[in-house]
């Protein structure tokens, strides 16, 4: 999914925000000094193509009052809790992702990456808690979100109830005297595998909405592992039982 | 020889760890807590200088978000090849990761985060074709480095060649034709995982060193995953196996 933009202002900000610009084009004989300043912003940004156009062919992508410069943005389009509660029945064992205040948007684009990888069959994330999809993101995600089903909820206890009523087996990763190690753990069938937060993990409401809590064994020198690392290791250990 | 790393974390880590911090430039003006706890830290290591400067010296010592800290490091040599042949005789069935040819430094750092996690006996890296160890790779790898024995070798067929002697079993992780499946294959005993370029993944001569070829199994639309994720999953399914 993408959406046109347009206008110095609104494609600096996009810009500015990190929002996910795919492309620009920008007109070529302008002496519009803001416009000079845009696309000096625009060569630092290195994901973003630009094209450098005349009058007449922007006006021809764009019938609005363009001030020299449109923009492509990608827009993943994320689902609600609503159509969660509506698909969720329909999927036959499902392998569900739940990504829990991610903070890093480079982290974020990772696990999306490692989710289309294994194949998983949903990805919930958290509205406000959460890392934005920003550009950063969808560089990461090196394209990954266009295979993917997201769903984006501002609840997430109410998400995870919505799926237990399902019949989905939630776990979740973390490191509590109550954890077990996730390679004893069953993964088949129904399921959903959550991941908190980079610094502090799963939060509290959501991790008693948890089944099981699971962990990955590490060495005793040194136990810390990225997060999005983490994430294609516990993913993978259900893609290694579920096949 | 020195090295400059940054970021709150990676300067904790690398005090703790008794590195050899040698000079640390500290944001004079920041209410950062984490940054204050830092410093109270750093008043304990009696053989440091702390130098109090403003945001602006330490943007200009280091271009990277910094996050209010700076330090210098005496920088503590890798091994060499000659010491890897003398070692090896030494293990007894060693994990070993091999990474060979990793161009960014942010991947190296998460490959080397993983590799202490899992515990690994040593990591082996080429020195011609891989990124080279900067302070992006020491805060990507969080402190892990000082807990790793990393071996730089300029011949990588040679350095295969010296481990396969001392009956070492060597794993490319490879997409050919005759790679099996990673969960397939007894990853017990003596054991070294290579992996190769981002990109361009293992080369001929390095392939051909290889006692077996394996690879993840990927979802039929997406077939793409981090190579810091893809190191973080062969070296858990060993380290599941070994357990």
């Amino acid at each position: 999914m993408s959406r046109i933009i347009f206008g110095i202002h609104a494609v600096e900000q996009a810009v500015k925000a990190g929002e996910a610009v795919d492309k620009v084009w920008l007109q070529s004989d302008s002496n519009n000094k803001r416009l000079q300043k845009l696309q000096a912003l625009l060569r630092q940004q290195k994901q973003l193509t630009v094209h450098s156009v005349s009058t007449e062919e922007l006006n021809q992508l764009c019938s609005e009052k363009h001030q020299g410069v449109v923009a492509e943005l990608v827009q993943a389009a994320l689902k609600t809790e609503r159509q969660l509660k509506a698909d969720v029945n329909d999927w036959h064992e499902p392998l569900i992702l739940v990504l829990d205040g991610l903070e890093d948007p480079r982290n974020l684009g990772a696990c999306l990456r490692s989710a289309a990888a294994a194949g998983v069959t949903a990805v919930i994330i958290s509205k406000n808690q959460s890392a934005p999809i920003t550009a950063t993101t969808h560089k990461t995600a090196a394209g990954a979100i266009a295979h993917l089903e997201i769903y984006q909820v501002s609840n997430m206890a109410r998400a995870l109830e919505i799926i237990k009523a399902a019949g989905v087996w939630v776990y979740g990763t973390d490191c509590s005297d109550n954890s077990t190690v996730i390679y004893q753990q069953s993964l088949t069938g129904s399921v959903a595998l959550v991941m908190g937060n980079e610094g502090t993990g799963l939060r509290r409401l959501v991790k008693e909405k948890c089944d099981y809590l699971v962990y990955i064994p590490m060495s005793a020198d040194w136990d810390s592992l990225n997060v999005a690392v983490a994430t294609g290791v516990v993913l993978f250990e259900a893609v290694r039982q579920r096949n």
